[in-house]
């Protein structure tokens, strides 16, 4: 596909959103849900034919030599597609927010006023690998009444083909635009480049992948851009605390699972407790084999640890999104350090503080500056399910919009409404 | 100043605005509310001094040949120093919202999770001729707990300066940095193309001026930018209304004054009630001395009303935000073309509907894409003070993070926080 092509076809897919995204904004409630309800049943329906075209990309990825954690990632499992299914249902099931009026006053004048919910209008989605993504953001975008674009990676292209068919099937026999989610049917990246720069058609990017990708498409997009960039979080254990909910949490927070975002990549440790709580933790990692990058002063503790694996943390490490069993440890004075050390080195995702001190708990929440702040809770939770939030399209980590796990909410917008009875300004 | 030096200066300021922010995060209400109450008094303690200080920008104004209604807007009257006084005593008075935490609850994790409400961090905000903004500026930052960097017109600098240091006087003896409010000092216009083009120090860029200005801002700017573009607001006459409600509002929105970005610019009438209707409007409008640009249909009803100001109306004046006594005409058929015309044509600032009818009132308020979608209201009302804000830095035409009339609020943003009994994910 060449250029011109390309921009003609974005363009058209742009003026199309645009046009499904006004009929979508008025959808009533129950439509949306018929579409949500019958996206899951043909997912369900389908299973054997989305495996055979799973399979096409599979095939590709195996060819071409893709690591096989890389080739798993893209697997649409019998167990993958009912997770999928079973997230349309469970927004279906959700209250919708579309329409809703908050804070309605009246104003000295008589004139009553308050905000309402509505859509944001278009948004275009850039994601890697994972199919399932497509379902995701489909079903999120149904549900908040908006209208998307999707641009999946040329090496799920196949599997997002399919899945993007059934949406529209489902959006079709509930009555609504099938324009309401389009998947961009090239792999051409300039197509990416033409999606970031329609300000006329679309509202707002949000890219799900690589730090790379994301600073890329900030750097060069005309629209906003929901920003998930890494993942650098922090668990400060503190003094006084409860030192056996503090090996608890840390643990969990380290190695429960090491790959998402919202893992523990830096433990802080007050002073007066790391003599206590430092060989507890550290026998922990040292028999699941997690390596510790230290500060002198943790490193001295921690050297009477049988079989921990121990290096010197460089000033690198403690800006590091390891991803990986390695954690960067730091005894420092107390609360103050603390704070200073995280708003400087974190990336503003998650932080946790474990504390009995009431007064500490609440300067921790009040002044690190993150898009989630917890006090005694793994890091592990900031996702938008275990918010409540019934799915997630990302996780923000600017200050801007939306900010922490982004679900429906954050895919709308509030208006002003105001309800008179003919009052006119003196 | 030479292109180095400005560049330093900006960073200088800059770096100094993001240290300020983060004491301001964390200022008690009190003392902001001493800083702002300190502003009030050696506002009023100054008249004279600031008074000496602006008649060099009005004499450098008359010199220059400016038109006298725009030397008036740069005019530092005693009135103008007392309003600005009082809106900082406003803003004082009101509820301290920084750190209120809305939504908790909690999760079948055992997790309670909110979501606190926390100052963006720095703000730019770059302005044109009336000094009295540098105030509004400043004491909406104060009370957000914001810092700001300040680029006013250099027709305005010295009143600028003189305002600023009261500003900056009041925050010292408040206990607050001096840093947290900063006017550039220099008039050189490469100091805008740095303000906002420093992601690593500002936050969000509010530009208040022509839309030349805010565009060329939105092209090159580096971080969010709050737009205000045009105002081109509809009110829109329906069947069935209260003929009489529906002249006395289309009169206020109209002619009450003819400058605002909230005034009406075009005026659309249900065909069924047009032959009652315009002739009343028609008869006001003339007497007031608003010309009517028509359709021909609106022009047919309207040549009979004695001394009608009347032209035809061309495609581009469905657009256009005339800020003077002008006023486009439109008869439609009825609800669903005045929607489709409204959201064709305007710029999504206010739109009012004058009705009986429930049903076209409510989908008036879901389908009209505005920021302020009115009932039985002149469009005048779309303002700050008029919403109770307290106080308004400017109105967002855009649908991303704040919409409408910018107060407090809008300069804020919302974090997850998370409390915890020692909870760790399964």
């Amino acid at each position: 596909m060449n250029a011109t092509n390309t921009t003609e076809l974005m363009n058209t897919l742009g003026s199309q959103a645009k046009a499904a995204s006004a009929l979508m904004a008025r959808a009533n409630a129950a439509t949306k849900l018929k579409a949500l309800r019958g996206l899951a049943a043909l997912l369900r329906a389908n299973v054997a034919p989305l495996q055979l075209e799973n399979a096409k990309d599979l095939e590709r990825a195996r060819a071409a030599g893709l690591a096989e954690p890389m080739v798993d990632r893209l697997k649409l499992t019998p167990q993958v597609i009912e997770t999928c299914a079973q997230g349309c249902e469970q927004l279906a099931a959700m209250p919708d927010i579309i329409g809703e009026i908050s804070g309605l006053k009246q104003m000295p004048s008589g004139i009553r006023v308050g905000q309402m919910r509505v859509p944001i209008g278009v948004f275009g989605m850039i994601y890697e690998s994972r199919p399932n993504v497509t379902i995701e953001a489909a079903s999120l975008s149904i549900k908040s009444g908006n209208a998307a674009i999707l641009r999946g990676g040329s090496e799920a292209i196949d599997s997002n083909r399919a899945l993007a068919a059934l949406v529209q099937q489902a959006l079709a026999e509930a009555g609504l635009p099938l324009e309401a989610v389009q998947l961009v049917p090239t792999t051409d990246r300039a197509a990416v480049g033409q999606l970031i720069t329609m300000p006329q058609y679309v509202d707002v990017i949000i890219p799900r992948g690589g730090k790379g990708l994301i600073e890329r498409i900030s750097a060069e997009a005309k629209v906003p851009v929901i920003k998930h960039l890494d993942g650098n979080c922090h668990t400060y254990v503190d003094d006084p605390c409860d030192v056996a909910m503090a090996v608890k949490v840390a643990d969990n927070a380290k190695t429960q699972k090491y790959s998402p975002c919202n893992a523990t990549e830096s433990l802080l440790v007050a002073r007066s407790v790391a003599a206590e709580f430092l060989p507890q933790i550290g026998a922990i990692y040292a028999a699941k084999g997690v390596e510790m990058r230290c500060c002198p002063e943790a490193r001295t503790v921690l050297s009477k640890v049988a079989g921990a694996q121990l290096k010197d943390a460089t000033e690198q490490d403690w800006s590091e999104e390891y991803l990986a069993p390695v954690i960067s440890v730091k005894v420092v004075g107390g609360l103050d350090e603390a704070i200073a050390h995280i708003n400087h080195y974190s990336s503003h995702h998650t932080e946790a503080i474990i504390t009995r001190d009431h007064m500490h708990a609440q300067r921790f929440l009040r002044e690190v500056d993150s898009s989630s702040v917890m006090v005694n809770a793994s890091t592990r939770f900031a996702d938008g399910f275990e918010y409540g939030l019934g799915a997630e399209i990302g996780i923000s980590t600017d200050k801007f919009h939306a900010r922490g796990p982004v679900g429906v909410e954050g895919l709308t917008s509030l208006k002003y409404v105001v309800l008179g009875e003919g009052e006119t300004r003196g």
